[in-house]
């Protein structure tokens, strides 16, 4: 069993399938190993990696001149790997437990496992060639992947990172014909980012919670070209992407009817340049009270003023102009939630509406009508 | 109470004294903060840090209108003033208790304590304005300060973290003559750093432990302009800088006779690429067991083989060229002790020198006779 890589092909294949190792120590040990098949057919190897709920396989270009498998410890192995020079690597399974690299002068053998003993995933390939994970009656879709990564970076603010509350720590994704929708809240504020599908049929409809983790991992690892090919069944979710394809189990729960809780009208509506914005509400930010971390805007005739104080610390305000349409209003957010958004957020304007000093407020910016940012606003 | 300051300068001011903030909560609530002057003949903002074991002074350039002092809270002031818009501050001392600056459209007032009760520190100003810290009694030197940076970067790594054996905790200062050095060891590996010492009598003698606090912090503020000047009195450091004046108590605890250790004589000598190197003990280092991190070197007759091995990883060997003068000799060190001192190192070629297997090795560089790094090696 024996192929030849690049060592950047093998540090990039190993890094893809790294996320789907398990965060914690598992029951079965040789889930910490990373599956490596050489098949002599595919001239590529194949990295596999899963804790059960989540799976991800990238392909390693390779010359392959014998064919086998083995499974080695993921994190070891690519600790060892970054090292190599940029250079070509050999790499031999001398016997089932052990994988040699060789590479200029070095030589690394890292003990491994039989893998036989690693459990099958349902991968399959198509004509291309392309791997992806089989899904049984699956509805499919595909996204640009540029529109994808962004959807992503976007949507993962507002995720809860409250463990008790699974179905907020996932996104809910959403397809109704060509319109698609990413959703995320945390109970406090909502992330609501539009995308268009294609390659589907008119009628399907999706509405799933996705976990995080394989979500953020698929963005760590696209590049932004080509597309990415969803594939959703009851229980499952699978991601087929140029670099790598991913897996995840559904989570059970019903997400909240995010529609219920954005407005519809506003009473107050203000729009300011972003930058300037986001600038003021970092700089009056160290004021704010460390419990709430209340940020107060004052909306008037034609500016906001951003202010913070806290008895320990003092105060700090700032103005920013604005272009208002309604009455003067005092509304106040958690400053954290406001830098969120303000922060991924593209485009040089913002749009700021909100009903009441305790209504929900609604952020989005002209140029990309894509995202939406909902903030419950603090009681003062 | 009243002065105009640039922002840039105000906060290269601040972080220059904030390293002597107290880095625990401290009996003296006020320790906590910074203590500002606006001397209208300086015609500098004077600002001031101390947990009263270190002490850091530094002048911001300014226009005072209105003489007076404040003392205001040092991290959350630094944090706000980051955030300022790279431009003109005016800072205003409304009462005794509070401290305005006023940027652009921001206000900012930031809650501090009376002046009056910050403790006094012996602060003296020479013919030109130059600050430093008196020191009754001193004998004084200077160091390039470019000279005192690298010493100072090569230096700390073997000092100990070991906070029961404060007497590692310091580095061990020695001036005679012309000729200083400045020694770290943490028992197992020992640095010493040569300087050329001048503006001193030609008997001065120094011989202490200092704080590697002052040093550290010293180090990140000046940037290698000018010289230092260094004041040492019999329990007090003082140290003048064109980055502000330093102050620190002195290590009462006597640090080892370190001449005793190091050899005068070696069997094996070898010269190698010190990035080779380096890169060759990187690559094995993931192998190395996680207990004794073993590092081992095979002196051949002109290569070194480095190898690392664990029963639960597996074995990483790699062999750098190199000219050697001696017969075979295996000897194993820490591989993270190794990777600190070639890492600081400056220069291609790296000699190493040892008597035998278990006595201690003479790492240095050929272009760098200022430097020696002393390491232990392991039993096996």
């Amino acid at each position: 069993m024996k192929a030849v890589v690049s060592k950047n092909d093998l540090v990039t294949g190993m890094s893809r399938v790294a996320g789907a190792l398990p965060q914690r120590p598992s029951a079965m040990q040789i889930l910490q190993n990373i599956h490596l098949a050489f098949d002599g057919d595919a001239k590529a190897l194949r990295a596999t990696a899963t804790d059960l709920e989540v799976a991800a396989i990238a392909e390693i270009p390779a010359t392959i001149s014998e064919a086998g498998k083995i499974t080695v410890p993921g994190k070891k192995f690519l600790e060892s790997l970054r090292q190599l020079p940029e250079d070509e690597v050999t790499l031999i399974v001398t016997d089932r437990h052990a994988l040699t690299l060789k590479c200029g002068k070095a030589r690394l053998t890292i003990r491994g496992s039989n893998a036989e003993e690693y459990p099958a995933l349902p991968i399959k390939s198509d004509a291309k060639g392309t791997l992806s994970f089989e899904i049984p009656d699956g509805i499919s879709f595909e996204v640009a992947a540029s529109e994808w990564k962004e959807v992503i970076r976007q949507g993962i603010i507002a995720a809860s990172h409250d463990e008790a509350r699974t179905y907020l720590s996932g996104a809910n994704l959403v397809v109704k014909g060509t319109d698609g929708e990413l959703v995320t809240t945390d109970g406090h504020r909502l992330a609501v980012c539009g995308y268009t599908v294609s390659g589907t049929a008119d009628d399907a409809a999706v509405n799933v919670v996705v976990p995080l983790r394989v979500l953020s991992d698929i963005s760590s690892n696209i590049s932004g070209e080509g597309v990415v090919r969803v594939e959703v069944g009851d229980t499952q979710i699978a991601f087929t992407t140029e670099a790598g394809a991913y897996y995840s189990r559904l989570i059970a729960e019903k997400f909240p009817d995010y529609n219920k809780i954005i407005p519809k009208s506003s009473n107050h509506r203000v729009e300011a340049n972003r930058q300037t914005l986001l600038d003021a509400v970092r700089r009056v930010r160290p004021f704010a009270s460390a419990r709430t971390r209340t940020v107060m805007f004052s909306i008037k005739q034609d500016s906001v003023i951003v202010s913070a104080e806290s008895p320990e610390v003092g105060e700090g305000r700032d103005e920013v102009e604005a272009s208002v349409h309604g009455n003067d209003l005092d509304i106040s957010f958690n400053g954290e939630y406001l830098l969120d958004g303000l922060r991924v957020m593209t485009g040089d304007e913002i749009i700021f509406e909100t009903g009441a000093k305790l209504d929900p407020a609604v952020i989005t910016t002209a140029n990309d009508k894509h995202f939406r940012y909902i903030l419950m606003p603090q009681r003062q």
